[in-house]
């Protein structure tokens, strides 16, 4: 197994970077979904590659071609599939990888797994371009929650230690996550994505590569949405968010800085305010309990500098098991963290529409969509 | 849904707070599985209540009782079910706690989410006590992983800011991690625990709690177990450990400080040794593309500090949307990071259990088992 | 993997007839739900064994007693355990089991597939038993689908070749699924019932065993509700139903019938009527294309005769792949039938009320319950 | 949810009769695998219309591309996606289907389940050509199970009461499944088929459609594979069978007639010869407990005749809940059971694969494969 998710919504993702095409399988869609396919090309752009200085010069148009599931501008409640070519490959820059892996890469640990039968053409089902699909199954979630007037949106965080910006916890809204995901670099401080900007191009120019922080946020959640133990709103996130390439870490709320603080200064004292009830801080990040406290929800994701890089590196030919050095070819992206912001997007949406989908809360996908 | 997980290997996790019992039914174990029941009680036993200053005065036995599934010492391959009856129960305390929102707890959520019906007696479901049959699991799950030679321990990383010594990410043995457990307060630097246990006690008398990080790590995996996107070792590990109360953030290998680095930085160059091969460094925490890379596992997970705590804090009735401020009764450990210890152990070792059940693979429990 | 089923409702079912209980968790039934327990006793007890000269001597109390997720006469909303202890035990009168094989019994399958370490006492988990916790969850479902008007009762349509006369497919009532139900022996016309208790103790005097066939309907469900290809009506049914002991075939409407006629023949005429769509015969059973037509749900089970009879029959030592001959001793039902009855309600209500939990369906439980 | 099967192995299919393609992704096949794609479109190609006249005019080539998972001949362990495209869709023969309940067709149900949203041409993803990727995915499996020596194979075992042989459920052989496979009208007994081939014809010419019933058999399945409970041969079996359009009933070994039965005459006497423990007699049909025995594997599924015909039918305008008459039009099959008989071998393949990849289990897909 490995590209299988969901209990009520089901993602089935398939496809390699090298190979015919990438795509998804959405099961358990609500029937009668308008889709906005237009709105749709332009999420999936933000992820696309080949759009500046600091991503991969592989161009891809990654038009995703619906095959099923969708009729008349609407879901009609079966299966949607949406396949995306896979035109500009260029196999010959990986001739060298199917023998010396690529350091703190999949190479290895995916021949070990696969036997030496997986399809390692420009890192095969490992391939950033995975995204792809998911990003496609993001942007139709998010069409989906918007009809429940939830939003979610995300910026750069961090790039190699240069901090943006944070969202404010409590008073962020639907219209600051849109205005920043119309920005061609997703910063809310722009003179701190110029800052970011100059560390990736330094890196690039070095041969070399830098790794960053999403932070991600959802506004619109009704408090009530999620369950304890292992069907929490993290538990769910997570399991959708580890199978983005190159997360090493997730935190909500204040996450890792709550761990050196008192409860006193952690805890979020709460206020009923107009019938509502409002929490004043959201160190919390918006769940409590594993389930949504209608605050909005705040979450960050550590990734890694890309592994692909253009300095020598002592490595190992795992055919032979000897040692060798690589130097990195291929069009790689020297920070994937831009493009990889829809991403944390498409994983944190797919999974609040699944818990919203799920039966038997009391706050679901249909009573909000009414 | 809330308290079932897993696939090869099937959890399901009942019980309430101050209920009759809480349990756990363990769905996939293979059959002739040797357990050793006084290694259980005394893994268990460090996540038992009333054993020191820092910890609940609450006192239960936590004596599991088998029920099926285990047949002369050893498991039959039928559903293994364990209750643990609760026996110092003092709902008394809870009184107050029926109209009144504890700050950062999961009190108005679960109202919300289960329309006021859910038992909230010592918390109920929502409780840290449901960690007790999650334990008893993860016991049967270390013994299961020690047939294939595979060790699971952990220790409490920093509490309230205060540091232990790292593992080697590296070098670290089973020895080492079996020392760490045996002692009362899990620590790899004693004279760090002093510092630790004084700052507890400063929250303490402070009528306040503290949070902390746990780190944990498996040796003697195999390279090759897990798969990519959604199915690797971090969604896996994931979704068992947002169930543990209080995590706010797990980060796998250098995790968020992989973030801030560049790729030459954090890359681990590899060699051949003697036939096997292995990385220099270990930053990359044992897992690439979801997959065991043969170093240790190694992860973080990140604790908030106990939400009740004896300071007035302001909330609201939510029975009747009125302001209100609350001050915690109960008996609350002011930090419950050194009980978490067995707890991360648990979710990974049955994290781990899974993916070698998982069928398919190369390298399955059956093969490492023989 | 064994006794672990469903989505949005989760049953995890434990226990071996001689261990020290048998019990299930329920996870995933919504908040808030009246339990009426004497009900749930009543309906218990239509499977307790020891109730007639056609059952087995063994005499047990069947009481379960509720561990979790059931506070003030209501569920909680989180996992519901039931816990039914077994007390007359006799183990002595399986000595011989662990020897020889039962012909067409589980006793040579289940030593292969556990390896030898499964519990063989009174047949453990293979043994009827573990239908208690299947009726006691399937009792809750029902009063779940009482709060949506749907009824679910079944009655025994043959024994050993002796008809009862077929429900009406079209005009079947609750009240009628009532009445049936509070007979001691559950069939329509009382005089067949005589001849199939004849046919039954003509077998047990011979020391010889008798099969039959149980029809199951239910009545109120909407229309629409129910998935095609594989999450249909047949398929959750299916799924649950031939977990019981014995099952070896499953009819829908008509059934193997259909086979044998032309489409003029089987279709089901339809026509509006006071602003409802109805059919005019109910040849379909109340499922098309795995959706719920809202005509009388109809399905029939076939149950082979007991295996374990008191004749000799030859079979194998499988300890030693020797020859031998078996004479079967323990206290064993001639007949399963009239027990198998409310089993077979408590699969076809809980596959319609997981259909009925699950999310995204245009009619849903809380829908109808509201 | 709807098409979304398994869990060791993982189906998800989608497409609609008149979209713009059918498809698979089979997730969890091992790595390594050599799939012949010409024996993989022989097998298709049994299930291909246009082939007589007993089937629809339709002539679509039914040439699945295989999109990923697949590279130099061998499955790469990752995600293996086929894609049909349709070709020969005629969607006018349609147009008055939108409005008038075909009778014991899934028109109606289909409406209220999916508000009217789905894409109702060619009876859409309720058509019978959503089987073509079933069959592919079933061709995949079947060649896996060759691999560990498991053949699967089926015959017309009735056609509108028209019977061929019985296959003998204790000495069939893989040459003789084999051998009936390759025939183009699949019955044992010619004579038998030739007959049956007269009442197709008949019904055919009067618009009128017959049903029938396939026997499917797997042989070389050694004993202990399969689970008590719900994760039996039969549940398995059961869960993808009822998927395929048209199925009524279902049974294993001698099914609903073992009702009539006593113990003595159903129960089969076991032997142990050179060192194998056998049955004598196979009315068990291979499976005991769930768990299959070592005998043939032996089941019969009921399909209806097909509901659209040429007659008028009562019927209903379910825009306008009006009364109605409907005549078929389109080009449907007089009889789908000729075509049904690799869609019920495909069912049976894919079910026994997931439960030899089941992890834990003593007897493994991996074991049997090398």
């Amino acid at each position: 197994m490995s590209s299988n998710w969901g209990r009520s919504l089901r993602l089935s993702i398939f496809g390699e970077s090298h190979g015919r095409s990438v795509g998804v399988v959405i099961d358990g869609l609500p029937a009668g979904l308008a889709i906005d396919e237009n709105a749709l090309a332009l999420f999936m752009a933000r992820r696309a590659p080949g759009q500046g200085r600091h991503t991969t010069s592989r161009r891809e148009a990654d038009a995703p071609v619906i095959q099923s599931g969708f009729h008349l501008g609407r879901t009609t409640g079966t299966p949607l599939c949406a396949l995306i070519e896979n035109a500009d490959t260029r196999s010959s820059d990986y001739a060298e990888v199917s023998r010396l892996a690529r350091p703190s890469h999949a190479d290895y640990t995916g021949f070990v797994r696969y036997g030496g039968h997986n399809d390692i053409r420009g890192s095969g089902h490992f391939s950033g371009r995975l995204t792809a699909p998911l990003v496609f199954a993001g942007g139709v979630a998010k069409q989906a929650l918007a009809v429940c007037g939830v939003a979610v949106g995300a910026h750069i965080r961090s790039i190699h230690g240069v901090d943006d910006a944070p969202l404010d916890p409590v008073c962020v809204t639907a219209a600051e996550l849109d205005a920043v995901a119309a920005k061609p670099f997703p910063v809310l401080d722009d003179t701190r994505g110029e800052a970011m900007l100059a560390e990736i191009e330094a890196a690039r120019s070095a041969g070399d590569s830098v790794g960053g922080v999403v932070e991600c946020c959802a506004v619109g959640m009704p408090a009530g949405v999620g369950s304890p133990m292992f069907d929490g709103v993290e538990n769910a996130v997570a399991s959708l968010l580890f199978g983005i390439p190159g997360v090493r870490g997730l935190e909500f709320g204040d996450g890792f800085a709550s761990a050196a603080l008192r409860g006193s200064e952690n805890n979020d004292p709460m206020r009923a305010e107009n019938g509502r009830i409002l929490c004043e801080t959201n160190r919390h990040g918006g769940v409590l309990g594993g389930i949504s406290s209608g605050m909005p929800l705040l979450m960050r994701a550590a990734f890694k500098p890309t592994p692909t890089i253009a300095k020598e590196q002592r490595t190992v030919d795992y055919m032979t098991d000897e040692n060798a050095s690589i130097t990195g070819k291929g069009r790689h992206d020297p920070c994937i963290v831009p493009r990889a912001v829809p991403c944390v997007e498409s994983a944190v949406a797919l999974a609040l529409l699944e818990l919203l989908l799920e039966g038997g809360n009391p706050i679901g996908f249909t009573d909000l969509a009414r």
